[in-house]
């Protein structure tokens, strides 16, 4: 535990609640951001129990689940004392230590998924030279460990190189795309100075961003849920449309085939995002090349709470237990998830009229907010709709989006003053 | 607070948490059994904090909410406490004394429903007066004050006498169906005698039973889900199917309407369901009459959790809290829930190893469980399964039949041993 939280923990502990229901399994979930809350939201009617290690008392989980034990990841102990006694030890971000793991692990603690797993979401190196041996679709790529690396790549590359730190971006962070060599050899020189590792590979002339989901559980069970089209801005996700619209059959079986390979020779346990690149091959026919793995419930599967039989939220939970997977059947023909960003702005109003308004013009309005401040692009919340019958998808599409960007603008971005 | 619970409740005022989220709406709500537990869950996605009076700390409810004031809702000062500062104070029972919440009103919080409504849900015999000076259809009835009155009503009805206790009967507790005047003037002897306050009414020939389910705001907003047959054994729910199978268009209008009409007339907010029995008139056609009230969430609106755009958690919450309602349009052309009963006896088996094979079985099965403990014949959860393509109605009961027994008994009754 770190100095600054140990005074508030103190407090803390006299607060933790675990009065859990008899029989019930406990999955502890190291994490406090909105994908333990939701988490939490599948647990409670699985008769699921959640613990949490939050870093703060009034974090987005912390808020709404009773077992909470205060403390920081990075921290042997906390990780440690919140791991006690559970069936299943899992994750809300991919940023533990995996010396921790490995040393719950001997202990005998059932973490899930298992360090020889996350760590292919954990380093992009690691990542993408396993599945270059595995024969997954990769762009051409090498290890950067000096300005000679990057300035021999990005002359075999002509110019069409993408920088990565190996570990802990996200959300378009830890990349980067020099357009000159200057740039690049600079770029190089400084993060390498700061010690990050770092790797280059080819930039992707890129028709669209796709995301294939899965869930596993350890018996190496394996459910797909529809693939899905993943709208990005400035590297955040804002949009997915599920199924991806206007795609051919056999590129979405492809894609769902990947990503059960991916699982299943990596050992993921739980759900697993493949984030995929659409691309043009040489003749002209589309093509997927794999970008990032998540080990865990993803931005882009958040459209399952409302558009599938089971969420990817309680199928995590099952999977980590090691329990039978449920119908990953959608629900409707299209179903749309726009992201609540935090706007430039925090507007005057509150929210919960602006959520109000978004729910009189759309009745048919899922929003689901994860409790957090505003601040500028950060997600707060997100909003599902489902295809009514005479809608088009596009009409879905706009309808999610104006929802989405109403709950933080107070504006209909259709709608002139 | 009784003496009972004084000294846990001392440990519990450290243990009880609230680091809401900014702006966050706070609904309060009186009671600790499974519907709180499930209106945390809705509230959680809508980001509306929930805080709960509960019995015990190890409570349906009080097992997965931080914010929980352990108390006794017969005790004002408990009552006052966990009301302080809500947004709206709801139940999920309706047997907190209106004179608390009178109080509470006059004190200037937001009670929803008010105790002037909430009299309907709680007093019988009030509600048969109100219902047929609305012209609602209600069976003939009368006050039992005395020997006299029952032996009356006995020979009126040609000995077709249900019994009721006006106040808190439920799941088929303080309801009696004497056979003989003699029976009947005893039964009624021996109640007065204890001080409970009876009326009789005309026992309907039942053909089954439907539930009109809405919900409506305190601005006026009503929205009606689509209506359900309700099976029942011994008194208690086991089954709800929706929408009503073969039921002509017609009466599932009026039905509607009657629920709609109810909610206006008497001024309910939140949820509200209206029990009612089907009989066939004079002419052989079929015919509605109302059986009871509820305003909350009601256990033939569990199946809107996982068969509706909006469920009647999140519903119940956004009419107390007086936000626009959501669209309460189905998402399937039939959805069922049965309860998921303690069986007579524990089976040996853990509950999740039952709830594995079901899902084995039924990878469509929605499990939802509530926390408890093994009882006889006690709600300990419910199974919702929509239709699939190429599955009839039938099919989809017995499923839902079958995996609720399942759950609890670890036996298929549809196989031999």
């Amino acid at each position: 535990m770190t100095d600054s939280t140990k005074e508030q923990a103190a407090d803390w502990s006299l607060s933790r609640r675990s009065a859990h229901a008899p029989g019930s399994p406990l999955v502890t979930v190291i994490g406090d951001g909105q994908l333990a809350r939701m988490m939490h939201t599948a647990g409670i009617e699985l008769g699921v129990t959640i613990r949490v290690l939050a870093g703060t008392a009034d974090s987005s989980t912390a808020q709404v689940t009773p077992d909470v034990v205060i403390g920081d990841y990075t921290q042997r102990a906390d990780v440690e004392e919140v791991s006690r006694d559970a069936d299943a030890v899992t994750f809300d971000h991919e940023h533990v230590p995996n010396e921790f793991l490995e040393e719950l692990i001997d202990s005998g603690i059932n973490v899930q998924p298992q360090p020889a797993a996350l760590i292919h979401a954990q380093d992009k190196l690691v990542m993408r030279k396993r599945l270059r041996e595995m024969g997954a679709p990769v762009p051409p790529f090498m290890a950067i460990e000096s300005v000679e690396d990057i300035r021999g790549f990005f002359e075999a590359t002509s110019g069409n190189v993408c920088l990565k730190a190996r570990r802990g971006g996200y959300d378009g962070k830890g990349v980067w795309f020099p357009s000159t060599v200057e740039h690049a050899t600079e770029l190089v020189e400084e993060l390498l100075e700061k010690g990050t590792p770092l790797m280059a590979e080819k930039k992707v002339q890129l028709v669209r961003e796709l995301s294939a989901m899965v869930a596993r559980t350890p018996s190496g069970e394996v459910m797909a849920w529809p693939v899905v089209e993943s709208v990005q801005e400035d590297g955040i996700c804002f949009e997915a449309v599920a199924p991806a619209p206007n795609t051919k059959v056999e590129l979405l079986r492809q894609a769902e085939q990947l990503a059960k390979d991916v699982a299943t020779e990596l050992g993921v346990t739980g759900a697993l995002a493949v984030e995929l690149f659409e691309t043009t091959d040489e003749a002209g026919q589309p093509e997927i090349i794999v970008n990032e793995l998540a080990m865990r419930p993803h931005n882009t599967g958040h459209w399952t709470q409302d558009g599938c039989v089971t969420s990817q939220f309680e199928q995590h939970l099952r999977a980590v237990l090691d329990r039978p997977l449920g119908s990953t059947a959608p629900i409707a023909p299209c179903t749309v998830m726009a992201n609540v960003l935090g706007a430039d702005c925090d507007p005057g109003t509150p929210l919960h009229q602006r959520m109000d308004e978004v729910w009189r013009r759309f009745p048919e309005a899922k929003i689901h907010m994860y409790g957090k401040g505003w601040r500028p692009r950060r997600k707060m919340g997100h909003v599902n709709m489902t295809l009514k019958e005479g809608q088009s998808v596009e009409e879905l599409r706009t309808n999610a989006r104006l929802a989405a960007r109403y709950v933080v603008t107070g504006q209909w971005e259709d709608q002139q003053d």
